[in-house]
C-alpha cells in the first residue's frame, strides 16, 4: 500500500530514555526525516544553520508566530525555540515520515493543531532504572539527578495524552516496536480508501 | 510490556484471498488460537467434534441463542452457524489472541458486541488477480468464478468498516503486516496504564 505523503511522528521521552540512540538508529531510514527546530538564540561554535537549528532573529520569529507558521513554541531564557510548519510540511509532501522531537506542553499543542498526527511516548522500564541510567553518564551532579528524576516522573504524567507507549528497555526491541507502530499506522483504514477503489478498478 | 488478557481479533477475507495459508502461518505462534465455530449441520467424514466444529443439536444451538451466548450466527441450508461467546472468552482469558475467521455480516454483529475487538480485513491485490487466483485452482467452473468474484466485490465494500486493511500479494509480507499491527496494538496507550503506574512506582 503506496502512501504519497508521509506521516507527522510526535516523539516525546524524559531526559534518560535513550531517545537519541533510539533516533539515531530510526534516522537510519530514509523515509524518516527528524525536523528541525527554529530558535533565535546564538549559533554554538560548530552548529550549522538548518541542521542544528533554523536560525532566526527574533523579529523573524515573531513574524512567523503572528503569520501562524509556528507548530508550536516556547521561550526559555528569553530565547524563542519552536518548529516551523514549513519545515514539517514540505518534508511531508516529499513522502517523508517527519519525527519531532519535542516536549509534552509542545506535544500538547501539535495535538490540538494537527490531527493528522501520531504521538509516540518513550518511557524508562522504570523510575529506578531512569535514576540509574542518569547516574552512569557521571556528569551530572546529585541534585541535578534529583531534578532530572521528578521533571521524568511529571512528563511521565503525559504519557496517556499520546497514541503509544513504547518502553526502551533493549534499543533493538524499542526500535523494532517504533517500526511496527508505523508500519500497522499505514495499514489503518482511513489511509486505504484510494486503494480499495484501485482493488476495486484493476483488473 | 505485558498484556495479561488476548486480544480479539476478528479477521475477513473475501474467497481467493489466501486467508486460510496466512492462518496458518500465523498459528504456528502459541499465542494465537482461531476460534471453532458452532454449527447445527452433521459432523462429515473425518470431522472432529472441538476441531473443525463445535457440533450442537438445533435445541442447544438454540438455547445459546436466547441466553445471548452466541457472539454471531446465520442460518445457512437450514443449519445454524455461529461463534460460541465462552468459547473466545475463556482463551482470551488464557492470555491468547482469539481469531475469528468470519464473513462481514458476522464480523459486523461483533463490532456491536464487543469493542474490545480489533477488526482485520484482506484484500487481494485487485479483483483482477483475485480472478485469475480462483482460475488457477482448476477446480470451480466459469459460473462459479463469476459468482465468487461477484461475492468478494460485495465483500470489498465492507473493508472500510474494518480498522486494518492488509493486502494479500506476497504471504510473508502480508503475516509480517499482522504481526505489526498486533504489536502496535498491544502498545497502545489504553492498554498501557496498569504499565505506567508500574513504571512510577517502580525503583
Amino acid at each position: 500500500m503506496i502512501m504519497n505523503k508521509g506521516r507527522l511522528i510526535v516523539f516525546s521521552a524524559p531526559s534518560g530514555c535513550g531517545k537519541g540512540t533510539m533516533l539515531a538508529e530510526i534516522l537510519k531510514d530514509d523515509n524518516f526525516y527528524c525536523s528541525v527546530s527554529a530558535t533565535t538564540r546564538a549559533p554554538r561554535e560548530g552548529e550549522i544553520d538548518g541542521v542544528n537549528y533554523h536560525f532566526l532573529t527574533r523579529e523573524q520569529f515573531e513574524k512567523n508566530i503572528e503569520n501562524g507558521r509556528m507548530l508550536e513554541y516556547a521561550c526559555y531564557c528569553d530565547n524563542y525555540y519552536g518548529t516551523l510548519a514549513d519545515e514539517v510540511d514540505s518534508k511531508l509532501e516529499q513522502g517523508k515520515n517527519v519525527i519531532l522531537e519535542i516536549e509534552v506542553q509542545g506535544a500538547m499543542k501539535i495535538r490540538e493543531l494537527r490531527p493528522d498526527a501520531m504521538f509516540v511516548f518513550i518511557v524508562p522500564p522504570s523510575i529506578g532504572e531512569l535514576e540509574r541510567r542518569l547516574r552512569k553518564r557521571g556528569t551530572e551532579t546529585d541534585e541535578i539527578i534529583a531534578k532530572r528524576v521528578a521533571a521524568a516522573a511529571n512528563e511521565l504524567t503525559y504519557a496517556q495524552k499520546y497514541d503509544y507507549i513504547i518502553v526502551n528497555d533493549a534499543l533493538e526491541d524499542a526500535v523494532s516496536d517504533f517500526r511496527a507502530v508505523i508500519k500497522a499506522e499505514s495499514l489503518k483504514t482511513e489511509y486505504a480508501a484510494e486503494f480499495l477503489d484501485g482493488v476495486m478498478k484493476n483488473a
